[in-house]
């Protein structure tokens, strides 16, 4: 696993991350984490898609000239955000659905997911900010070399982790 | 029962009607047909939160200065359009949730009843596009005379319609 | 924002807000709040559509006479007030499905939205009295001047709070 | 089984049978057909918790002067008939929740099921109009003699076409 | 209420009680409680449909012979004790659906409630011991004189309740 | 595949499946038919836990003196038969949920599959009548040398259709 | 219940359970513990079908050979163990469904009962280790012969302990 | 819109789709016939993850070598192909979850989006192979420049079609 980090002071997010609610940060920064795990830079701002709409809409437009190239959008409940990030982008768009209600995000999930057809939101499990990350990392490693390196000795270290002290328990 | 019925060509439209698809319009016309039963003229539109954003902000704007003073939106599946008109106006928004996947609506119910607060949608049933009409009707009735008259005839006769044949079934 | 406040102590209730029961309060006292925040008057009642049928029937003919224009009902599991309400008054009835059985309000949502036509409840998320009172003051802004007003302050005052501390965490 | 039918032309009927809209009478006439088959007169009645609630009450009152002893109450979707009858009388009530929705009646029977303390609505089956007659039928035995007699000819009827032809298919 | 409540030492129990597992008890205790307090004495047993089937048949021909009238069978997940006890009996029985699996006891309320035709389940919301035995005074009421009286009184009771503390809250 | 399979008419048989209603044949002979085709003989008895539950006791005791090693138990909606089964059997209990009611056989999933510690029903899918006949046939292979060689033909068939005609779509 | 229980440091598993996370081991080893109850030998891995698909592969080969006769897989989620071991295997399979998500499980008994044709899972309760181990008795007890009359000792036993303290509790 | 189309002929796959069953074809083509209106060539094979796991490994390894750059994985039920595939590459996997059990494709989905961190599943909407091909498309796109440029035309045609007709009904 030679490649070499770059240097996260120098290079710009890949990754633009959007949430709902500022209660939500505790669950999504997991996305941030995993992403910097894998030398990957992100942004995370807190916006609404009913309540700063227009602010939504300028991040959009700015993102991508300052070399965003996929959204992570979460959000609970009536969970529009993702699908409204998809309508005005062209760039792929991961949607984590939020259990901030008390349908188990199960509501959130069928929300975020059943877009109409040529928006689609790539949606990930209820809460899965991990995976949005890892999903993101996935895209972005067919176009920047050394992130598949990256995702390649990650999950290799899972695997050893689970191989290693798995003993059959006999009884 | 003597209320003048104003002639709907001389009036302005009161209620303004969205809907995400083409497809929907048998179950939406419904709405525009209950409205003109009592009086009250309507415009109906299909307009998409995700396809034609644009569209729908640019109406929003217009519709309050020709004086539609109710908005009823109508959308299936991920449903977000009701609450993209709640975000962008302060009259009152009521949500038809369509059950034109396979879920029998209630995707669409969740994701049309669960808006942030200070953003509320008056959600009515799954393709429920009489009650919608029936609930405009009453909050238009606050403020417009004629209209509380017409929704008591049309609640008699209903009344009527139930009462008459009603003979019990002995057996 | 330049709107004078009415002395609350000299209005009338313009809403009144139905619970069906006592353990109700400290969801339901949220509408209360809010309203009490736009400058609108409200009274809260705790009737039941089953105990206190014809109480429930009393109150609906004498509150409009004192000037009460919209209702709100509040129930859960069975969640039967909001549709008895809409039996007996033209006015508009906001009903809030409420979260007290086992199965996270769905229930109540259920039996709070489907109703039959002609008698139509609008209805809001589960444990949702905040956008009960919102859309209790949506409705009656197309009539009082001021409240619009206030609504549009209050918005404006919970954008802001979002906009304020949000700088781009990046990482 | 010696028991003699009692003429149904002479008696009076013990069953009143409520449901909420004409359209669901070919389910609940099964109730009456069943009823009949055990020589149990009921009458049967089309009245709505919403649209004539008054009549509902008129009816509660005068049917058991007529000697009605239990109440079966039919409705889907919000399904308030049966809480609605079970809030006006203190009689048994039987409660039929309709699948006339898209929801499988899943919404009609939490809406039914689901009743406040000191309110009971004794549930049956989604359509369940014929267990509502059994059921009728099993309260009204504890008092009435021959009704007894007649359940048990019922079910002995019942367990024969299940054991008659029924020969181990080998294979 | 002038009625004189028979000394429940003297009599017979009316009422069987039957639930699934010990762990049961707390919830189904209160119908015992329930029917105390109205002067129904009854008998409460831990006896299960899968574990005990024989127990279970010899009491429903013992009880019958002591007196008891209704039966009433409580229990959670696959919930087929009600069902059971409805086979093999004429009497009337009411079923709990008990809340003790992961599913908010909607999988005991289907499986309680769906019975086929011919062996009816009277079904009380889950967890609903105390209107099982409202419902259980109910029927007993039609037979048995003093009852019904009690059950009024109760009632009266609770509605008093309701009535006395409720001042509106203006604000 | 050399193995001789032995003629299915001298054979006693070794899987006893029930079905609580004649109406579900179509379903469950092709439980029948997966075990004739793996040269395992079966019989098929139309027996209802509620209609005719003696008549499943003085199966299950006579069934196993005659060589049966494997119930299979076929029901709908509470769906008690396989549970019922379990409980009067020591031998492997297969339970087969049927769809026959409107809740897609969820319902009768969890009725089958929710039972009590010690009293367990090895659950398929709705309406998984073939895939309970391998799950015997699987079960009778741990002892009967013969069945597994014909479940690994069977396989093998079953893997070269799909791999046959499998040539990439390119488009 | 003279059986000789056969001395389990002497004999080979016969039950091999695979559990998806280090996280399930306190649910799991409950399949562990009434094996050893009923004087079944098992042993227990740490196995993932995501993470170390070829260890599963690896186990499933190397087994059978040391004398394993029944699997038992433990999963949650999306819950695809039990499938993966069911389709390279011919041996009876066991599934488990966990309930670590949201949705009390039923996802995870949905993931793992739904098998296509010809690759069937014996699915017990959401978390019902207990039963999966029970299940895997009766199994083995029809080839084993001393297995069979440990069950019915246990059986026997679980008996007692619900008729012993079983008075009934009249009040 | 002047970007030149490539020639398809000359391309190789950038897409690879699998799909669990042929009858599943219908559907999945709808896939394939986007992807080749924006250009992109793509390759459906039918694949089982239980069926055929060994061809899903080898076609796994094989395809990126030919080119393939993102897989779309389609399956219904217990549907654990879009997961199996995620396990074995660490290209970006679209998962489309198919509605062909009776639960309206809801336990499709939760079985598709619920992957363990580090195995992510970019999941769709229930049946929705078009916004697969969508969301192929704008992850393709990050790195070939062409796409972006056919998506935009896409877009801007299916907007124009919404517009056009679009002249408001009032009535």
């Amino acid at each position: 696993m030679g490649t070499k980090k770059p240097s996260s002071t120098e290079t710009k997010p890949l990754v633009g991350i959007l949430t709902g609610s500022p209660s939500d940060l505790p669950v999504v920064e997991k996305a941030q984490e995993v992403l910097a795990g894998l030398g990957i830079r992100s942004e995370l701002l807190v916006l609404s898609a009913h309540r700063t709409p227009e602010r939504v809409t300028q991040y959009l437009e700015a993102a991508p000239k300052r070399g965003v190239e996929v959204f992570i959008a979460c959000a609970g409940m009536a969970a529009h955000l993702a699908g409204a990030v998809a309508a005005q982008t062209l760039l792929p768009v991961i949607g984590v659905p939020l259990s901030n209600g008390g349908l188990a995000g199960l509501d959130a999930l069928l929300a975020t997911v059943q877009m109409p057809p040529g928006i689609p939101v790539a949606t990930v499990a209820v809460d899965g900010a991990k995976n949005a990350a890892y999903l993101a990392a996935r895209i972005l490693a067919i176009k920047h070399a050394g992130i598949s390196e990256k995702l390649a000795a990650d999950l290799a270290d899972q695997r050893k982790r689970y191989d290693e002290p798995n003993k059959p328990r006999v009884r």
